[in-house]
């Protein structure tokens, strides 16, 4: 059977050849004309069939065209998937071992508890924190933010994470050996300029961090603390909720920053809290900040909440602010002194 | 004018409606059949229209759905490359930071020359290499491998190569504080001890590294070294091309490994090399290892040319050898003590 739509084919038929016209139609034929022509009528019937085969033609390179460009679309698609594939369990891999810096449990320190938060806002994260003990009566606890996200900001954040790690048995950035062959913590400001040293700015990379880093005598129940350019902490202290901060540069802007060492008795009940700007820095739809005054509020009334509550309250209420996802990592860490 | 594929009409017309049935054609009708009706021919013409319509039909269904496919393809395609570009700028950027941390230029030695080659199989490296001057007669230099390669690896060697920089008028791992308040050099046995200390392998993440860690003394040109889970140094010496290895376990996979420091005494003319598996370990298609020793043929085939030039044979002949492009980080290493 001839396809009626590739090459049109038309009969010319006698008045009395119904049979064949019928078995003609029947096999694929387009169309028949009777004798005797009427020029009229074929040129007509011609113009019919060509603008029919025509329009078909058309149709058919139009699906050919789509076929071949589907084709090419589906295999750009895999091999981007395939890149994508790859970057992304690269990242994932990352992520885990960024992770596995994290702190697992805090350390045993009775009468106080500890509580933290980590949201990276890609699988990789420019900021970090830890809570640690660093000796008999020493627990050393930090937060820190590399500007920007991602991958950049996870390779100075991991290494500044490893660099603060306490190393078992061994003299380190955070713990010093003294003469008598004990290890000591080191004071937050010295940690602050020894990292200061480290991390000058490169004007290539261009990227610094800010940086809460506080010692906790676990028998005085004081802090001391240096805070660059990081807003906080902030204390919740009978009912009352301040943001203590006292600005001071980031890490690694300039080269003699002069840190200022903070101290802070602690009383039974505070509540000390240090968070990521992708807290305070959350916007809505019309780019207003959550700012630091509704977070302090959300502090303020998560007081009767426990600790672990009160971060997931104000890392939630920072998101409900926000119109989209966060676009920054959030981290935050927080304390308390346990009432008697 | 009705458009011939969407609904066939068919004219029943009188012998003599000539005009009519022109007229009716160029109009868009696709058939007519004389009076008085042969039943046979009309169920024919019917045959005929129904077969060609359902065939339009069917063309125009496919390419329906070709469309609505293809627009499907482009908006995942759009969205794919999107998070495709994002992470792979994210990526440059992060392989900038790594770039920086390479020695820009070999510290001033008068009689030794130093040559060095890093080429990361991705956007970041689990290679790491630097030379740099640790005090008024010694220079230090390194080779590091961490497993795997991408980004897990690159947070780890950017983690252990900040933590080897020198950091200026202070002691850190490389460099001591004597009590004369002198910074000295740190031995290669206690680098790698204290690297061995700090990055224990992690059993979930599962990464640890070969280290080459040489300290050259400029005066008396002796090298001390340690050599942890990395072939070589390689020797060059009066034509002869000697691999000094003696196999030492990896740094961070037993808690006390022992290190042995090595000594080597150099010559005038002497060429040290040391590279990381990458190119030892690059294959050719029937999965044949490239090997130490067509490495140590290149090397001393190269013996007439520069060290610079000598590193970009070894590198090229790797890469020639290698079935498809290499798969893992290329690094490379190279001193030389110039004849008087």
């Amino acid at each position: 059977v001839h396809p009626p739509t590739r090459l049109p084919i038309i009969m010319l038929t006698g008045r009395d050849a119904r049979d064949d016209v019928v078995e003609a139609l029947r096999r694929g034929a387009n169309d028949y004309i009777t004798k005797p022509l009427d020029m009229a009528v074929v040129i007509a019937r011609l113009r019919t069939q060509l603008s029919l085969k025509s329009a078909v033609d058309q149709i058919v390179g139009l699906e050919r065209d789509l076929e071949r460009k589907n084709a090419e679309l589906e295999r750009a698609n895999d091999d981007l998937r395939a890149a994508y594939r790859r970057m992304k369990s690269d990242l994932q891999a990352a992520a885990r071992v960024q992770r596995s810096l994290l702190p697992s449990s805090p350390p045993p320190a009775p009468g106080l508890t500890f509580a933290w938060r980590y949201h990276p806002c890609q699988e990789l994260a420019g900021d970090s924190l830890n809570v640690f003990t660093l000796d008999d009566e020493h627990i050393g606890c930090y937060l820190l933010d590399v500007t920007g996200h991602g991958v950049p900001a996870a390779l100075l954040s991991v290494t500044i994470t490893k660099l603060l790690m306490p190393v078992p048995d061994q003299p380190s950035l955070v713990r010093r050996r003294e003469p008598s062959g004990r290890l000591a913590a080191v004071s937050p400001r010295v940690v602050a300029e020894e990292l200061n040293a480290r991390f000058q700015l490169d004007p290539e990379t261009c990227r610094f961090f800010t940086l809460f880093y506080g010692l906790l005598n676990t028998r005085t129940r004081e802090v001391r603390y240096v805070c660059a350019g990081q807003s906080g902490p902030v204390l919740a202290r009978a009912g009352e909720v301040r943001n203590l901060n006292q600005p001071e540069i980031a890490i690694g802007v300039v080269p003699d920053p002069g840190y200022h060492e903070r101290r802070l008795q602690l009383m039974p009940g505070d509540r000390l809290y240090v968070y990521s700007d992708g807290i305070d820095e959350a916007r809505d739809a019309r780019r207003t900040l959550f700012g630091e005054q509704r977070a302090m509020r959300v502090i303020r009334e998560c007081r009767d909440q426990s600790l672990d509550a009160s971060l997931d309250r104000l890392v939630h209420a920072a998101e409900q602010w926000a119109a989209a996802a966060l676009d920054d990592d959030v981290s935050a860490l927080a304390l308390e002194l346990l009432r008697d």
